[in-house]
């Protein structure tokens, strides 16, 4: 069956069937939910956990193999959620992690500022407004505008949010012919005739303020400015504040990386697309340490290394892509960033990023060591003995072998790998009981078999028993012995189970059961002595 | 070797063993650190996903079996840490999750009341005074007191934490017989008189004042009251939170439980003991739900289980017990509970709790189904056919059909697992050249096995090389060529790392390899294909 387009595919579709089969469900649902989490129900924390164990391993247990054809070195690493507030202060997260925010007046709402795109219209009294619709991305907004060119009505959705008065402002105005623009590019003098999205009349918008993402909370018994400590918004510093100590104590040399898999939170004003942009939130990330002038080598290698990473978890080439930053887009401090773009549904034909890999330059090591006063550099004694065979002066080799390591960062969100794991398994298939199947991987599916006896008689739940007993320490496998085996199927076609195997009358006399493949639905019939080779061959890669 | 009283090992020795070789750091080192915060190493990090791994595995994948001879049905979870507040107001936590504090008003410092152990002496003045001083236990207070009294010498990290004033005063005063009073015990009229450990006079302690040890934060724009939020001080009302969806989703039937691992945080006035009371910490539970009238066996089930569970990580049974808590001790709607205790070095030759089995009645499903008005009673289907095959009445089969379960929950912090086998592994041998080594069961060491070319030439380098990548899929093991082979199973066995394969001049000659086992020292030359089957069979229980 050829790879479906994620652009075919419906978001609502898929966040039901997350819904129904206990992926993904919505944070404290039974007192209406908490805009911005999610839980993962039994299905979708064993995905998780799959990729989780994937990434762990293929990074620090089995670390890939390097340019030079020996396996590279990384170790793990568990940091705090809450560190010293002080990090954040060297991080440049307490002063520049801003979203800027735009207050309406008069509603009391508050929007992101790059979220709010305005268009000029001739107004009923012959002045101009600029008319504002809050949408997240230039692509939406250009969307629901060229919608409305060609149609003469927004589309309905956007159109059930606009105030009463912008309605009716909307349906008798005259739009020029320009593009929507970001609200950040209306001038001072503009800004009084913006007409607000829930607003009655124009000038209610205040201009653009910065609002700090970091989630903040107080460490001990008082609550004041010294207590002040901040929910980690990247797991990335944690690293950073651990490389003296993994320097001292785990006898690593250049170059190497320290990983780490854990949760982060981000106070995000509007939180959207299901789990791709929440508050809450899990990152898999590596902080490579290399000597300055053998970055970009790394930086090339870790880039390949990544892409080819998230192809292995079955997520098909052709929805995914690089994307390099512009200049303008790069922090002052990063030298390269390129985003691996996933062709999501809520942004196809576009894409959407899914894990950044960045040249980070020394930055972050500089920035502690000049906040801690703790000497972060590097001796390089490999550097030091190679410049003394070559007959370096002692400058010449104090010069290449001191030195603050340079960072080349992969760092991919592991909530979001389990959007896209979702998205790529959603097949639609009409000819099927359940409408629809999940085509995991096998080595991603939460249940790897479903083991049925036919009929709950004739000693068929007892073979069927034995075979659960004897497969569930190694593989992760569910017994189902309720309703009919159609229906059972279908359950595991929505949960993206690969293999089903039942235990029928023909079992009691000559010891094979059928195996059914989610894919093909063809069945066969094997020995059950050899489910278990059948799965490992199956699952192992 | 027999094993080791906990009493007899030295925290300072253990925490100086986590620092030097990875596996735990203080967090925020290089800024002074943050009190009550720690950073998993390495070495941490591979202990504690061990542990987490094999408690999922027992719990969720290959669950126990029950009474009636077949395994138990659990699925996993993972929920967010910030849920909507209205699950802290019903589950008890907005009100009641306090501890009593009490502030000195000249010092400004503030501590847990019952922390707080005065002894009443002749003042020079004739008057009595309460002398205060802060010490975690009434078993700690217990200790210094009579060191005191045998002495006349306070312990001198105690003393050293005196005021002047005080260390004046005690020097001359005539204590009285009677032991340490906890300060919640002091009359109102009796607070004048309490002198504080850090006063210059007494009268300075305030009367104790309840203190909220959730930590809290703003979710949102916006900061007030409606958007304050709270980080779980416990993952178990992630569960009840998600208690209706798993039942309508996930095709369970009672008794069932759900399972889930993940980071907690409470605001501890007073952390303390290393890893034992942290502010973040990493905790296990499992929220078992059964009809109110099994509640009594499956509680007694899960508390065997789970004394099981943790003598299967290699805990001494010697060095575990129960506690089951007191009448007085219980929370209101709880039934019965029960610790499971382990003989901390700083609480030998008492215990603390590693583990809290509790019975919760119906107690947190009924105040969700208060607070959130979504219907929690449970349909047992079972019951009602039972109730129809023994020719009950309609009332009766309702009676018994419909109901809201009661829980059992199994309580168990990671991080503490993780410092009990830290303390159970800690084994000090003067003979070796480490002079301590880590005696974990191999199942659970960081590192499985050290692979060590004997010299860094001859061929030996790549055989071991081969050696590596051919184990390194199944076990985590570490390449080392690095200094003598004594220094290499010095660090191996700070490490914990059970099996050292050393590669010689033999090797080439003949396939074989030494095997160095940690606990005995004992070396033996094995075929070096047959490594990977000696470790598969070492390792695998």
């Amino acid at each position: 069956m050829p790879d479906i387009d994620p652009a075919s595919k419906s978001m609502e579709a898929i966040v039901a069937l997350c819904k129904r089969r206990g992926f993904v469900y919505p944070a404290s649902e039974i007192y209406g939910g908490i805009n911005g989490f999610w839980d993962y129900g039994p299905l979708g924390t064993a995905l998780k956990n799959n990729i989780r164990d994937h990434w762990w391993k293929q990074t620090v247990e089995c670390p890939p193999i390097g340019p030079d054809g020996e396996p590279v070195s990384i170790v793990g690493l568990d940091s705090s959620i809450i560190q010293n507030p002080k990090v954040w202060e060297a991080s440049g997260h307490v002063g520049g992690f801003n979203d800027p925010m735009v207050d309406d007046t008069e509603t009391k709402k508050r929007y992101r500022a790059d979220h709010v795109w305005v268009r000029r219209a001739a107004g009923t009294d012959g002045k101009d407004v600029l008319v504002a619709i809050v949408l997240g991305s230039r692509e939406e907004a250009d969307a629901a505008w060229s919608h409305f060119d060609k149609t003469e009505k927004l589309p309905d959705q956007l159109r059930s949010e606009l105030s009463k008065a912008l309605k009716k402002f909307i349906d008798g105005a005259k739009f020029y012919e320009d593009m929507p623009l970001s609200y950040l590019d209306v001038s001072d003098e503009e800004r009084v005739i913006v007409f607000g999205q829930h607003a009655s009349k124009p000038g209610t918008l205040t201009e653009p303020r910065e609002f700090n993402l970091m989630f903040e909370t107080f460490v001990g018994a008082i609550r004041d400015a010294s207590s002040k400590a901040y929910l980690r918004p990247e797991t990335a510093q944690g690293i950073f504040l651990n490389y003296k100590n993994v320097v001292d104590t785990m006898r690593v040399k250049m170059p190497f990386g320290i990983a780490q898999v854990g949760k982060s939170f981000r106070n995000e004003v509007t939180p959207r697309n299901f789990i791709f942009r929440s508050r809450e939130f899990e990152q898999m990330e590596m902080e490579w340490f290399c000597a300055p002038d053998d970055s970009p080598k790394w930086y090339d290698f870790w880039k390949h290394e990544r892409m080819r990473w998230w192809e292995s978890l079955g997520v098909s080439n052709s929805n995914l892509r690089f994307r390099d930053h512009d200049d303008d887009e790069l922090a002052h401090y990063s030298k390269m960033c390129v985003d691996i773009e996933y062709k999501y549904p809520f942004t196809a034909p576009g894409f959407g990023e899914l894990e950044g890999v960045a040249h980070r330059g020394c930055y972050d090591l500089t920035q502690h060591q000049t906040h801690s006063k703790q000497k972060l550099e590097y001796f390089d004694q490999e550097r030091q003995v190679q410049g003394q065979k070559d007959g370096l002066s002692k400058d010449e080799i104090n010069a290449q072998s001191k030195y603050i390591p340079n960072v080349i960062e992969p760092a991919s969100g592991l909530t979001r790998g389990v959007l896209v794991l979702l998205t790529e398994a959603y097949t639609p298939d009409e000819s099927r009981p359940s409408k629809v199947y999940m085509k995991f991987k096998p080595k991603f599916a939460p249940i790897k078999a479903g083991i049925f006896p036919l009929v709950n008689k004739d000693g068929m739940p007892q073979v069927a028993q034995k075979l659960y007993m004897g497969l569930r320490e190694k593989f992760a496998c569910q017994l189902d012995a309720k309703q009919s085996i159609g229906k059972r199927y279908a359950r595991m076609d929505e949960a993206g189970t690969p293999y089903c195997f039942t235990i029928d009358g023909d079992t009691l006399a000559d010891q094979t059961v059928t195996v059914r493949d989610r894919d093909s639905q063809a069945q066969e019939r094997i020995n059950i002595d050899q489910v278990e080779k059948f799965l490992a061959e199956k699952i192992g890669e």
